[in-house]
């Protein structure tokens, strides 16, 4: 059996992994889950990409709004609005019942992964998904106009001004599985997430880098044509890496890494959109239609990717 | 202008204290809430009973239910039931947004009765409401059968199960303007609420029976032709005072209390249902229709009620 790990973000990388579960035996399939996003709104602790992960893989995501609970209603935010309370960052009612369930049983003490574990068995989810931690590990912004914000002040509050650095403060062990997941899936595969904000803080986590530059890593490039499927990536590329936004400065920058395997960096191959090819230097590249419409889509790009790898795996890295 | 104090539990007490605030001038009005049911549920700092007497006094009660909001729903519970959480106490979703506002405020460290307010002002309320204590004050159950209990495990967990005691833990001081809103009132009016569970944990703050002892007192009683108009009163009265349920159980329950003036105890008046007067031994007795259907009732109640403590409260009480 074919064993794989992805590691996502929140909604491209959830649709991808999506693909993966459905052509994969979902047994056989891990996620590693971007924690540095979760805040703490309204008392409640909220994971943002877990959850979107959690949502997709169940099929309970909103296809239109791309993101949250299908179905969803708003009653308890217009409550919150009418008592002058933050409204910022918009939770849905039945998206709640995920924080509350969370939030009381992380307050008992249970750790973000077994809560996440039983979350996911209620909603009959047999791939797993972890959080890259059980700690504290915060994405923070440095942004030229408003100085150092956590990740949703920016993103969502401030609507992501210019950046003009990322760091990630805590430094916290894996949560228990998560280098097993890695070093036991026969490749590894990067969503295509935003790699300075969902993927890096998977890789900041100590002892991620030094057990995948012992596998076979693909990546999926989030930029398709220059421009970000979703979100700000394509303005922060050229802010950070001084160049232009293209698949190209993704495996650049995976293959900057320091500590990820020794001579053409993180990735084995780079997953791109047919016509970006060009740009991309390093990694083997499968070209390919990158953009998931709906869940056919997922389940043939994860096909795709998933024989690359394969292929690549099979080819070794020299030590695979 | 004739200014009053209503001393309340849930929702006979609301529903009271509504017609009380539409006969007088809101501003002359100050409901002050028992909070010895409040409970930590999900993490959340639910208050019952001072935000049955918000909703009601906002008119944003359900009437039918008889208990929170007028167009609630309840998508986070079916959440919260779906991950295996706690739902045995129902948070709609309209209300989690109260929840959500005070337990985030209180966290920040402001007060109760600065939180509630706010949320008042933010519902353009006129009259006071006034938690009993910014500090915490659990009314516990002793049962025969299932040992001490917290109120709402309880009431809405256990259904009631046979009390054998009613005891208060904590002796925190009233929160700030109570004991000022109960010197400053021409009367005070205890609503029809459990003597027990809702009136007793207010008595029970220091200061308070000192400062109603130099007032006229009228309650209005909860037993109506021998029955509780809500909850498991007429059950509690045998058990803890050893004869029947009657408006004469409640006028001896009150009078009993020490430290509550002179010579007939607590109340210089009793209002009951017509019928019932007969039981009653001790305060001046007002023989009415007092069970509350609609919005009118409450009107006609109340006005019936503030002349007849006005009444009272002009013969004096030797030292009024």
């Amino acid at each position: 059996m074919t064993r794989v790990t992805v590691l996502s973000g929140g909604v491209g990388g959830a649709r991808f992994a999506d693909g993966v579960v459905r052509a994969l035996d979902a047994d056989a399939v891990t996620v590693v889950v971007n924690t540095g996003d979760d805040l703490e709104h309204l008392g409640l602790q909220v994971c943002p990409d877990l959850d979107t992960v959690m949502y997709t893989l169940a099929d309970l995501g909103d296809a239109e709004r791309g993101w949250g609970l299908f179905g969803e209603t708003w009653q308890a935010m217009e409550a919150v609005r009418r008592f002058g309370g933050p409204t910022w960052f918009n939770l849905g009612d039945r998206d709640l019942g995920t924080h509350l369930v969370r939030t009381a049983a992380l307050r008992r003490g249970e750790p973000l992964s077994a809560i996440t574990a039983r979350l996911c068995g209620a909603l009959g989810l047999r791939a797993r998904i972890l959080p890259m931690t059980d700690g504290a590990c915060r994405t923070l912004i440095d942004t030229r106009e408003h100085g150092t914000l956590a990740f949703q002040d920016w993103l969502v509050r401030e609507h992501a001004p210019a950046v003009t650095r990322v760091r990630f403060e805590g430094s916290p062990p894996p949560a228990p599985g998560v280098l097993e997941a890695i070093a036991q899936a026969d490749f590894v595969l990067l969503g295509p997430s935003n790699p300075y904000v969902s993927v890096d803080p998977i890789l900041s986590i100590p002892g991620v880098r030094e057990v995948l530059a012992e596998k076979t890593v693909v990546a999926l490039s989030p930029i398709v044509g220059g421009r970000a499927v979703k979100g700000p990536l394509a303005e922060m590329i050229p802010a950070l890496a001084r160049r232009a936004a293209s698949a190209g400065a993704i495996a650049a920058h995976y293959s900057a890494l320091s500590g990820c395997g020794p001579d053409r960096g993180l990735l084995a191959g780079l997953v791109v959109e047919r016509g970006d090819e060009e740009a991309v230097l390093g990694p083997a590249v499968l070209a390919t239609s990158t953009v998931m419409r709906d869940r056919d889509d997922r389940l043939r790009l994860s096909r795709e990717v998933l024989t690359f790898a394969a292929d690549l795996a099979r080819r070794g890295r020299g030590h695979a």
